[in-house]
């Protein structure tokens, strides 16, 4: 299927009010009037989706000029990432032709608008709730992908922006606007280049000193740089100096999209964020809560240790044996909703520990009678409980979920998942990522806390 | 169900020949005749599984001693790792009575033996068929966690053994005895603590000079080292005096079980092992290829230069407007097989190249036509394509699978990674854990073949 067909078709399923196929050589398309040109369409059009070949770009750009369009949104690549010099020209043909008609060019190379709030989308399957996230995009593919993995986390988005080359609306311009959206508390950003240096420096800082920014930058090497230059002709002189200034606006920093959505979960559901580094991780197993002990350290947090009090309430409520009754903490019976909530009420009134991670393993179908935790005896009460904990401690309760590597696994992974974000619980699919998340959160929270 | 039945049915489903359920309050379990005690069973013992408490377990080994039996799994817990001094008692009581009567004793506090050659199993998900790797685990959990996890790779196992508090067969034992092993080609270890320094340096030195060894340390933060003393009684007394004994003896050191399960997946089927660090990356996607970039140089390898003859035969065979026709190589037309044969022949030619990447994405649902990896038009032929050009360029063919995030998008991943599995090619389930399992074997093969 054509991305033309794929909008088309995603925008009538999403209940987007008027959409007009434009195409010379149907009258019909997916049920809709098919027009031959855009100045044919009765009646006002704001934004046209574009995505024929590059050669015929500036007919389009005519075309929507007599129209009078406020913005084109260019599918269509093979511009001046392609590195050749004709197509580079073509684009800035393309850039005074757009000034001229008095209206602005989203792209070229890019999957452009997604903003649910009025259905407007070129795919069928992203979270179509409003919600608070912003997220500016250089990259199509990721402006798509991320959405669609963060919708099962619960994230949800105000504007979703893909902007490719950048040949008219760029990143300080949608930073800008942003940072000034009522409808946006949080700024996602995936980034291969910037053109104006100075103005995407003051940008950043404003941004960052009224919202909380994340920033993923691809090409942080000489291969990755190389490579974006031919994705997106972007061009960095400096990676240190990108990485340098984003370290001084309190931007958080990550290095890949799953990263990306797990700082916005932990931005979005780690409620309040902790000003402190000391996290208890609960959980039934000895090798998950050693490995936690390791990854909790080199993340950066700190696994803070028990009280002897808080020790002897834990052995009182877990007694048995087998389990581990320090920070991580492991007993078997960490899978009973109401032990999971005493032992997180308990830990949680420690004035040492910051924030709680529960973590639990998906094992190929039933190891040890597993299945339990998509089992009614657990996933709605244990959901409950820890919801409840979480309110009456008001720290974060992490919920750490291991990745699942078969149908039953990745089932009941899914089931916990959604019960858990229901919710309102901050889910991440590993022990590390867990930590890693909640460090960068932490880092950027004492900072933009004291600012 | 507890871990006793558990044992049993698991035994009963393998088709493990003489199963004795033993308990004296039944006479009947899983339709197997249920006897008092060991030493009313008719016939010969050989191995028992113990899973009755600690306090009992004189009593069991009496009964053992005699039986005649040859060794006894504690799968009990709560003896020195209890941090209680009665209990450290009673495990040399134990130990005595074990030496006295003849037997050896496994843990206690683990899981025990898995041997798939002769249907010896404490769990019913295990890959069964006999394989060439060797796991000794100090965890229980992993010693489960690990096979069943990784047999949907392709790995297959001559023994694992869990072997918990070692208070009779311990880490040096079970390394010596794998390295003599004429039925272990990998040895994988999962450790907390050495007990005797001297002669574990020396074991491991012996394994590493005849095998690759790859070796997971539980407990290298101060925080997993208070844990690893809760969980299997270990000291370690310094982390730093293990890593670099490790480093020196060209160990493969791993973080974590799925790391592991990475660098085993590697050694069995990136092959022949490469000597140089040069990867080449392919797929569609300029975000993934961008991430390539950058994850490829952190971790150590180098996105080698395409020469210019390269990059021109590369043009003529996927010329596409949005394309990327450096390395990474970014093309739409990546998803034809016979395109990918030819690409990839082009590029193994590369002496500069030492083994290529193929990474694809697993969207929910359909992204733009997705699901097309599992389709008929796909996943028989590019198989069987990636399958006859490794042959052919006899350079390692690494397949980088993305997570899924919904059941159709595991769905399909599953059923790629079942054909690349039976292809004989080594899957990922990330860009970046391809090349860190590799930048691991390529460095542990570049002393490995010079020693």
């Amino acid at each position: 299927m054509s991305f033309a067909a794929w909008a088309v078709s995603s925008l009538k399923e999403a209940g987007f009010p008027s959409i007009y196929p434009v195409n010379p050589r149907h009258s019909e398309a997916f049920g809709l009037t098919c027009y031959p040109s855009v100045s044919a369409i009765p009646g006002p059009v704001d934004h046209v989706i574009v995505c024929i070949p590059a050669e015929k770009s500036m007919d389009v750009l005519d075309d929507c000029a007599r129209k009078g369009v406020m913005s084109v949104h260019f599918f269509t690549a093979g511009f001046s990432e392609s590195g050749e010099r004709s197509r580079a020209e073509l684009e800035r043909d393309m850039l005074q032709k757009a000034r001229d008609g008095g209206f602005r060019i989203i792209g070229p190379n890019c999957t452009g608008l997604f903003v649910p709030e009025v259905r407007l989308t070129t795919s069928d399957r992203m979270p179509m709730q409003p919600g608070d996230i912003a997220f500016m995009s250089q990259s199509g593919g990721h402006s798509q992908d991320m959405p669609m993995h963060a919708g099962p986390r619960g994230l949800r988005f105000s504007k979703v922006i893909s902007y490719g080359n950048a040949l008219d609306i760029g990143e300080c311009e949608l930073l800008e606007y942003f940072t000034g959206d009522a409808k946006t508390n949080i700024i996602a950003i995936y980034i291969e280049g910037v053109r104006e240096g100075n103005r995407f420096r003051s940008a950043l800082e404003k941004a960052c000193a009224r919202k909380p920014v994340v920033v993923y930058k691809g090409g942080t090497t000489e291969a990755g740089l190389r490579t974006a230059m031919s994705h997106t002709a972007s061009m960095t002189s400096s990676i240190k100096t990108f990485q340098t200034l984003c370290r001084q606006a309190n931007a958080i920093q990550v290095s890949d999209v799953q990263e990306l959505i797990d700082v916005l979960v932990a931005l979005s559901f780690a409620r309040p964020y902790p000003m402190g580094k000391g996290i208890a991780v609960v959980g039934v197993g000895g090798g998950p809560s050693v490995e936690a002990g390791d990854r909790m350290e080199t993340v950066g947090l700190e696994l803070s240790a028990l009280s002897p009090d808080v020790q002897a309430q834990l052995k009182r409520l877990l007694h048995n044996d087998g389990g581990i009754f320090t920070n991580p903490l492991d007993a078997t019976n960490l899978i009973y909703p109401d032990v999971i909530y005493n032992t997180l009420k308990v830990i949680g009134g420690s004035p040492r520990i910051d924030m709680i991670m529960y973590h639990m393993g998906f094992h190929p179908v039933t190891r040890w009678g597993g299945g339990i935790y998509s089992s009614d005896f657990f996933l709605r009460p244990a959901s409950e409980a820890l919801h409840k904990s979480h309110e009456e401690i008001n720290k974060p309760v992490l919920m750490a979920l291991g990745q699942a590597s078969d149908m039953a696994g990745m089932d009941e992974m899914l089931k916990v998942q959604a019960a858990f974000v229901k919710e309102g619980l901050p889910v991440f699919h590993s022990i590390e990522k867990t930590g890693l998340a909640m460090a960068r959160v932490v880092a950027w929270w004492r900072r933009f806390a004291r600012d």
